[in-house]
């Protein structure tokens, strides 16, 4: 098979939460985004109309299931279904970010995994493979059982404050939550910097209390998370740290939801800067202070091209020796 | 095992597209409905929580996919997929109305086949039966390989009809589309009517066209749909009736969405009843006039109780026999 | 891959029910057919004997379920396993009639559906994908999670009927019973007629009944129906568009069985012509007047090149736009 | 719960294959067969009428696939595919004859494993139990990821034999082909018999050839096998048994088909007696010389109740201690 | 159903992983341990013989799979497969250790996700509910479509320390390694003691570094785990507590594998006492001072009654509120 | 395609049961091994290192599963899931040797039948072809969905006797065990030998006895069996035939596992020669007299190829025809 077979047997449709982002990898991949449309009618219901042949093709689907979530999913459950009946041959989910990711365990009685129905819908649907970016718990890739390839954001964030020289022995990198640790830890481990915990907790009148587990006073840290949704873990994170007599305050993400009342809370706190990858389309209406938004369309873009040539992925994951 | 340890184990849930009707339901099974709360955060993502045990029980969850389709529809995925971890013994899922029911088939290349899909979703998560009311096409039991109860809802216009003396031969059942006319034949049989079909079709201006097929001159007629959705399908053949010289028209459906401008469009046409069933719970701010709604509550709460003490259901479609 | 590597790859191979037309589609495909046999124990079970290596093709077996129905679809099945185990590639499944399609839904108390049930037992052997000619009902394509290709007949008899002349004001197009309606429509639309409804039934003394819904006195009418079986229905019909003063009556069908009396109710029939497709091999003891077949193998050996090729299927349904 | 519930709950319904075997085991489990009517069209179609509620019952289907197989086999798989559809409990399927048992491995290239596929049908149909008798090879239970009882009739030979006082040194159970040494030597056991086998094959000229691996002359020998089909294995070895001294030879065989001219076979050949069970209905056409039917009716009763009693089978394979 | 039919109903079986753990589960139930054996032939094959009938039973199996891993899942699994086939009504699955756990992601580059493989291992074979204890991941819930109860082990942590006085202001729950932190946390929050974690790692020369992150000079600390396995990762951050100034050092840990060096490394560690519960079987050969073994029977025994009675399990959640 | 391609597509992997028997048929098919490692924990659990790219490639894992059989067989699936989550193509598992074999029915009550478990686990882990040697019974393929094939062993023992003169009139091919009888009789057709059957059993004082069944005094005997496991059968059945006047006699046996006191047993027993394969790793700490292993490299190696390049099957079975 040529080269030239090779990519015209590869094709990639965006949906419609991301469409920006969607551009810019089918651009890395060098190839034109497929023609579909997607309709909604009065009464909710989705039509996905595919304006060109898939049969035999190797479909990349870029589509995160951000806010709406539900409209967002059955979009791309739907399509899936199409792209089936259509004789495609394989069908390969890309998601920037993977909606309902945290509801990935039983914490009270009679909780549903929602995850993991996720995962099984995708399945079901006739998915074959998928593609992530930084799932909030990495044993998501086991609710699969097709392959699953999830990307780190570290490779992004690490390179991004070392260019702007936040790096070495005065820093310390700091998880917001007790959850997040291992996170913190591997971005630590690339800045050679240290290491802190804030335990958080909601009291019973609703308000976030929390205490630093750790050396923070006089220190430039970085709070990292996976996703900023209202802001709120962040926010109070570095309210704390500033109390704690902090010296400068980062906060870094890889998924920037921003919802609800996300900036106004947000540009309260004392960040210097916040940097988010555009895994979500930031939404028109919020504006957020000290912003920096970082593409991961290279990274993924990279990572299409490497399944699509059977090429290792391993290489993308290479930050483990900076 | 005796009457009261049977009901004991019968647990009915209402999601969140239509309270009232499984209130009613409860009620005419002769059970409270069981507690449970269904929040939706700002990102959209959808949490539920089953406030009483579930262990062994028969639970039947009562939830059509009206609009907003996608959200009902995980919101009753992610039930089930709870009821499922919480050990339920049996998840018997009602549906009053099967949203994305019309996409049914393949009508153009590469089209999705979504109802499929629905059932497979459903399936997948962990229903183990299904109970529906006067679905699209009768075919959509087959997309299933789980039993499928479905009721039909002209036990209901029927005697509503004969109940308002119109029946006999001065009366002519009308499809208001072509492929409605399976349906039509039910009731007219009922009513000892005769049949007409309006053949309907949308020019290349966008204006609905048609005309009709059968004698309806002087005669009262009743429409008979399965959904009246914007409206504009009945409105259009109301008003082809009209002008064809007929009496009086009724016009009659199973599900009563009335989504978009349906409420000007209907109140406009020349109707002199409409009649649905309350199977999808009427918006506040939509009026229509002349409207009639006759309860499914009877007939659904009676199947279940049926399909409880394992009772033959044929009775219910016994108007055959009228 | 080069050409001639592909088409290696391509075999097709025929089992009992319609030899001729198997010869005939491979002879379009431009590919022998496939060298086996089977064989009928006295006891009734059937041997199959695949007489060349399959490791690694794109199998192709023609099989319609035609009489005797059971026997073709154990066949089919027995084959499909065989080749599954001796490692072939896919698995195509060619159906140019599909039987028990009629049996697609729950009519009375505690039927099957066993058109779902057959669709079941294809995918349970192994099949990949499926090619049907003029499925009973559209919906029987959601019955499967594989893709089903399913053409239709309306490109094959809109030329026929434009070639002799029978098209235009002076036509009405006719379905024999209400539920074929859909049908109708598109041989109407092409052929710029208009439409009628023979609405029937079995009275209590076991004689069909019936009256027609339109207008066809002084009319050319052409009797649409996807299955000619005993021909009651379409010889039933013809005789009461004759009683109702129609002109010319032509009947046309996809899938002409021909079974039980069928040639002497048709034969008593006021019918100009009968066309019927040689999707079902005509049983040498049957002799109807006025046959006139023609062949749907250029049609379905296109679609299997196409198919192979993977090239888009949406020309052969192009008689849409005529 | 109750005997008397329990009894209502049980439902046995008989097939086409043989009803009066159906109805002595009715007998013997102390219930009326179930109401249902099979029906087969002109073009060949079944269609099946269960004329009572199975909601929540525990049903057992009797259905051999003999000759006609495949009708057997298609008759039996629509009639689960209602009962899993009209809410059966449990589906039970109890076959005194399995067809297609002998194809159950692949002996030459490409070729199928029809006794798999059949498992494989009757699970994908929903079945959840199967009862046989005495299987062509044990493994065949390995085919199958539902419980399998699978019970054996030397319990019902033994016996026998013994009453006829056929039993002790004298005596020889003869394999007619090598394959059978097995279930030869389980009689044997119980009969304080020794054992031989007749080597058989086919000549390139197409004559069976054959010789006695043992010692037969002057014993009275017994050939056990466990079909008898066109009774050619059988007869040969009796006539080569007969040519090697044999006093006296009796024949026993679990599955009595008799298809093609096994009358005209069997009765050339030099049995004293020929043993089979009713597991398959004799053909009113067919006269065997000295046959002798035993009825498998208690033991395959005894076992349904046990399923439905949940008591332990195992006193059914007692025997083994005589 | 009366109280005595349902106990006759519930067997329990204890394979050969920790068969005194499965007497005193069977004790606190109230049921006899069912009779099974299980034998090891030379060539390593595992033969399973279950000696009483399980035909409609509930039973549940005892089996952690602790070393040796491969052999005690192999014995699970044919355990399964037999009570499948011998038609038991439901099979849960009580494993108090749950070996593989710990591979539950894709670390490195091809990894495999055992734990998922080993769930889907245990559906496969006929599982139809697991019963669990502290689970490595709660995740792992996901990985399962069946309904997984997994226990927590802080109900038995937190009353221990408390009648121990080990409690309050004085005290800190410490993380070995940064990945426990959770598990700590609801340990600290029963005591009222605050938290701290020790940043684990192995460097170049294979030596075990790390330090403490937050407060420990003075204090109680009590060290958390689920499992010790080689005890190097609790002995080492013993020792750096000890370093820190840590004035008596507790370890706990839900499950004691103690394997390798496990007692030499430990017995090396500055611990006052090491707390595990009896889910996995002690060796004879190993001896770890200040050793406290505190039984998870009353609690798995709890869980198992009420399973069987369908009765809710959150009760067994309850020291949430202490 | 061209054939350099092919090759590095092919990717042959070798587990730890056999690595010699690997190298050479990696040397048959002409590639390297690839690299991967095994690794064991003290507490028993694998951990599996793929450390070459594997994706998009067609893998062949060479793992006989005998003894330690349940290790063997954990690595085995492991090593499955690890390749199917690292995207390889297919994943063909190659078994020399396949352990549990003999587990193939239901013998006595409430047995499991863990050769169909073992089916089970290996189609789930994500097996998509296995390639077995002279399964214990043939049957076992129809445990499967996915293509097996299994080579026979006769093409090698055929040539081997022929090659030693041990071939003709004088020759008896004789089954130590009554179920073998069918092996046996493929040598003989080969050697055009005669057939005898040793009837073997244990008596209540646990002592095997057994007696001839057809002609062997003074002939050359070859017992052929499938395994040779504790050696106790056929040493057995050797010293009755010596006891019956053989002349010569010769064991073979596909697989020699050797276990237990085999070596012993077989020193002891009367054999000229004793011929296994190399399926099975022989230990070093074993030493049978009189024991010549002839390679299956060649065979399997030869049918990799045919697998990997879609060539027929069929010549490795060549022999039937010599």
């Amino acid at each position: 098979m040529t080269n030239s077979d090779k990519e015209s047997n590869l094709k990639i449709f965006s949906l419609s939460s991301n469409q920006e982002l969607a551009k810019q990898i089918a651009n890395v991949v060098g190839v034109e985004l497929g023609k579909c449309t997607v309709q909604q009618f009065s009464d909710g219901e989705l039509s996905i109309n595919i304006e060109e042949s898939v049969r035999g093709a190797n479909v990349y689907i870029i589509q995160g299931t951000s806010y709406p979530v539900n409209d967002h999913l059955l979009e791309l459950l739907i399509m899936i279904d199409a792209l089936k009946r259509a004789s495609a041959k394989t069908i390969n989910v890309v998601m920037p970010y993977f909606g309902y990711a945290r509801q990935d365990r039983i914490a009270k009685p009679r909780e549903p995994i929602t995850a993991k129905l996720v995962a099984d819908l995708l399945e079901k649907a006739g998915t074959t493979r998928v593609l992530t970016l930084d799932l909030h718990t990495v044993q998501l890739q086991g609710f699969f059982d097709i392959p699953v390839d999830n990307l780190f954001t570290m490779p992004l964030f690490g390179p991004h404050f070392q260019k702007e020289h936040v790096t070495g022995e005065d820093i310390v990198i700091v998880s917001p939550k007790n959850s997040g640790i291992i996170r913190a830890r591997v971005l630590a481990k690339y800045l050679d910097a240290s290491l802190a915990i804030i335990d958080q907790w909601v009291d019973e009148e609703g308000i976030n209390q929390g205490y630093v587990i750790g050396e923070v006073t006089g220190k430039t840290c970085i709070l990292v998370d996976d996703i900023i949704n209202t802001g709120t873990t962040i926010a109070v994170a570095a309210t704390i740290l500033n109390a704690n007599g902090a010296k400068e305050i980062y906060g870094c993400a890889s998924h920037g939801i921003f919802c609800g009342d996300a900036a106004t809370t947000l540009n309260k706190a004392p960040f210097k800067e916040i940097v988010v990858t555009d895994s979500v389309a930031l939404r028109d209406d919020v504006t957020i202070n000290h912003l920096n938004v970082i593409t991961c369309s290279d990274l993924m873009g990279d990572a299409i091209r490497r399944i699509h040539e059977n090429v290792a992925m391993s290489p993308l994951f290479g930050y483990h020796n900076k």
